[in-house]
């Protein structure tokens, strides 16, 4: 028996699809919308559909952004000399948030992963390689330490190779402020592999 | 220095207003979005908008539902003699999930809080009153087992001792599975006051 209205059962279930909320969550919040006034859950749809329609990828460096070029492409103080190759837009915010680079950055909207069918048609290689010119003299890799950022990794190093631009990629090693006792082997091999004179 | 979008942030901040839901997981939800074709947005909005409009509370217990007069209210099989006071609509579910009780409810979307400032007329006292006649046997209080439920428990108790209707209240003491070793003081005590013959 159905005990409560359609409207919050079809509202619960389309929150129940994005990533993090459940079935419990969904109904929690949904619960929480209908105690809002019209207005905020109005505001709330309109900006939902608002970011949908108006936000795409910078022509230049591919993140998210509102504008044809987004803030760091277009910003004079940044560094063309260097880019950071991410996977996602919310990398760019982590590094940015680091407050210690100063180039610019190129997303790829994904790694390559023959399982899952993502080819390097389907990230965005073909605009690195497009921007990749005589101004720029580092391209530096700083994919998800995992197996598809590692092929994705190892697929760029080779396809750049060609140009003769230097490409680094960033340490793998033990995270700030953790025990050794309790890191893993992967991380600990990278980690005694990557040592550095002090 | 701004570097994503303000229509994404608009977004980020509205999602961060939500019970449960951080800027970090809001974030990871409006890049969700980004990522889901403009139909599904556009379809996600309006079902929040017209959940909102359509959703009110039924005419007799005040849960939430679509109708004049909700599902549980309108069924010819429930036991109109019981009513079975509630705090929100997800308790509805909650107890409705037992499977257990076939009798009405009565939903006071909330509970009395002086320090909050919720008196007798900012929940639906008056409503419940209005309903309980002749026909009503037994008022069940299922309030949640703490201070304000206890407040209201106690209000309820005495508001209807009028109407000499036999008020119960749901019994408080150690959860099913539990082990007694990890029970506190409080719900310990309650299940020994409670205790029924074997």
């Amino acid at each position: 028996m159905q005990f409560t209205s359609e409207s919050i059962e079809h509202v619960v279930e389309l929150l129940s699809t994005l990533p993090t909320i459940g079935k419990k969550t969904a109904r929690r919040l949904a619960f929480h919308l209908l105690r809002q006034p019209q207005e905020f859950v109005d505001q709330f749809a309109s900006a939902m559909v608002q970011m949908r329609t108006g936000v795409r990828e910078c022509s230049v460096c591919c993140t998210f952004t509102d504008r044809e070029v987004c803030a760091i492409c277009s910003h004079e103080k940044r560094d063309r000399s260097v880019i950071c190759v991410v996977e996602q837009p919310s990398d760019v915010m982590a590094i940015e948030k680091t407050n210690d680079y100063r180039g610019l950055y190129h997303v790829l909207h994904g790694a390559l992963s023959p399982l899952d069918g993502i080819g390097p048609d389907d990230i965005r290689l073909h605009e690195l390689l497009s921007r990749l010119n005589m101004q720029v003299h580092e391209l530096i890799l700083a994919l998800n330490p995992n197996v598809e950022g590692e092929v994705t990794t190892q697929y760029i190093a080779k396809m750049v190779s060609p140009l003769a631009i230097p490409v680094t990629r960033i340490a793998r090693g033990v995270p700030m402020g953790s025990d050794l006792e309790f890191a893993d082997d992967a991380t600990l091999a990278r980690a005694l592999e990557g040592r550095t004179p002090v």
